[in-house]
């Protein structure tokens, strides 16, 4: 008997009827003799709608609060879909994170899981249920409510599959796989059969959107496969697994865009190794995460120095270093009209010139270029947002993704 | 330093502005030095459109997931009454039912409180916080989430009072205190300064619907002093509290309408107490609330039975006395268009000759009643629904009960 983890994000089970889909989606995989763990996001926007509610009230709410609000959208989602899949007479229970076992930190809205204590869900599906966890939340060791910050459901269904040692966790989504760039900006964009841990963390914390950059991570620790589909066809979606990356022919896999970033720059900044510490352990305590980071010495006392955030955590950001300058002074330009173009893949460390044919791309498509950065297996660069989608196509184009290797 | 709880409807906390209201008035009794803890309901009708959801997916949802579904109400409130809170400067936190310590029996979507573990609120106390439990909720044994049924919110105010030993237990509410009958019914209805536990109990349990019975009760067991009043005026209420009845020489404090009822009938079955054993513990067993029981012997060996229900209740009553009839011949006549009429008073049990006044009063206007039934503080007639708002007219008349005594 396997042991089949299945995620369905908001917009499967935006309503009525898309809940009952997933129901008889669910109900089929059961009887198939699997042993069933579904793990659901709260219902189409519902989670934008409570925040907005939360935003009417306070400026600031405090973070332990909006997790007590946030998680009943979860909590909404799988009683629904519980009583769905019982009226087609499938023996079924739902648990809320806290009751599923997951266990976080503390850091409200943004927590990590620490573990999943597997035995309440584990002891359901042995009584021959269905179990229905919440994802996207847990508690702490005080019993508090802990979200896990935005498609944070996912890290949930992966968390449960490794603790649960499952035999398949299945991602189900409103597009039908992993591609070689985002369809929408490269419509010749192809479909990928599966993907390396390494390249969906990159395709992912770059924009794709599709999972959750933590999510591939605990994958990847535990060796759980993936496997991303759509939950309205029943197509063969993308696997994510462990690739060899010896047999890998490919350089590049895919070209993916982030719009969410914003650039701040700090001119005539002293250049000592402390003044960078206490700026980005102030940006870490803060619960920024900071992403490209450049540095250039202005003169021999002072630097600039750039480095990239999300658009939400801008005004946090901006209000640290307010404190942090204090009567100093320094020159703080942000700017949010920007975008990040990577192109990713595993077998790029052992190819050279992939970065220079990059430039190379977007030198001929006149794309300016602010900041770079590579690792082994992608390289990145900031531009003005509005060429970002020409800057995804003339990559496309280079690395000729269109065609199957 | 008094500890004080406040319980404020879902009707006080209904929109942005109301939470903003009643956060304003909690932070001022917060500020006059006392430890307030606050027990708030779902807002407005969320808990009804929550039902809605749910039977539009199933038709007999499980209860458990009901309970799921219903808790996410409450839970939004809290976190919304807390960030109000908090907005204006003022420490506090909010509690799930769970979190607070509420304890309940298994029975979902009616459960009773078996206790509270006050602790959790105790700390959060001393600590300078203004605490907020959801009302309507607790956990089993077993950590499963259950609700109390309608009005649940009101006795966790007063076993949460109960648990602390609190001062005080305010109700805020729609009304603004408790009236001599619905003034929608009886415009020169008269506000009582105060009733007695056993008042309060017959005209909530009677449809004057401010306090739920079960919370009077508790109240009443651990001599909790309530006091009803409205959540957007300063008006004084009503207090709810041991009134020494040799003190009383009023005989009737106020007249209830209760249309919340459906009357059923069985002709022909068995004249034995076997027969009504089986019919009333099948019927509880199945959480049906049984309320007046009348039989009238139809000959030797069969009678007729009539008894009172709610109306939600009148399905799952008919289904349940139809397993039990099987195959045998029973007419069952079932009539959802009564309503229940009763006056109540603490003083009347050594005041004889109400029940003949109030028949008197019903035969001048010409009410048909069905069915009778009395206690020592309440004579309730069964009266079919179009006359029920001249039979609360008439009783209001024939005691008198606009002018105070």
């Amino acid at each position: 008997m396997a042991v089949i983890v299945q995620k369905y994000g908001g917009s499967s089970v935006a309503d009525t009827e898309k809940v009952m889909g997933v129901a008889r989606r669910v109900v089929a995989t059961a009887r198939q003799g699997n042993q069933v763990v579904v793990v659901v996001s709260a219902q189409g926007n519902t989670t934008d709608e409570l925040i907005k509610q939360a935003k009417a009230i306070s400026k600031n709410p405090p973070k332990r609060e909006m997790d007590m609000l946030l998680a009943t959208g979860e909590q909404v989602s799988i009683a629904l879909l519980a009583m769905a899949i019982d009226a087609l007479g499938q023996p079924v229970i739902s648990l809320t994170g806290p009751q599923g076992g997951i266990m976080t930190d503390t850091q409200h809205t943004k927590a990590r899981i620490r573990m999943v204590d597997g035995d309440r869900i584990k002891r359901e599906l042995e009584q021959g249920q269905v179990v229905i966890v919440a994802g996207f939340q847990g508690r702490t060791q005080n019993g508090d409510i802990t979200t896990l910050g935005r498609g944070g459901s996912d890290t949930t269904a992966v968390a449960v599959a490794a603790a649960l040692d499952a035999d398949l966790c299945e991602i189900y989504t409103d597009v039908d796989g992993v591609y070689s760039a985002d369809p929408r900006l490269v419509p010749e964009a192809r479909k990928l059969a599966e993907v390396d841990y390494g390249e969906m963390l990159e395709l992912a914390s770059l924009g794709a959107m599709i999972l959750q950059p933590r999510a591939v991570e605990v994958a990847a620790i535990y060796g759980v496969t993936l496997h991303v589909r759509s939950s309205f066809y029943m197509d063969e979606g993308t696997k994510v697994k462990e690739v060899d990356s010896v047999e890998r022919e490919i350089t590049v896999t895919g070209v993916a865009a982030d719009e969410n970033c914003a650039k701040i720059t700090l001119a005539g900044i002293p250049s000592d190794v402390n003044t960078l510490y206490h700026i980005f352990s102030a940006l870490a305590q803060a619960g920024v995460n900071v992403d490209m980071i450049v540095q250039a010495a202005a003169s021999k006392s002072t630097t600039h120095l750039s480095f990239t955030v999300t658009r939400e955590d801008l005004a946090e950001t901006l209000s640290t270093i307010e404190r942090l300058q204090a009567d100093e002074e320094w020159e703080v330009l942000a700017d949010d009209n920007v975008a990040k173009v990577s192109i990713v893949g595993a077998g790029m460390m052992t190819n050279p010139g992939v970065a220079a044919k990059m430039f190379e791309a977007l030198n001929e498509a006149d794309v300016p270029v602010f900041v770079v950065s590579t690792s082994e297996i992608k390289v990145s660069c900031l531009v003005p947002r509005a060429f970002c989608a020409e800057a995804v196509r003339a990559c496309h184009r280079k690395f000729e993704l269109d065609t199957a290797k």
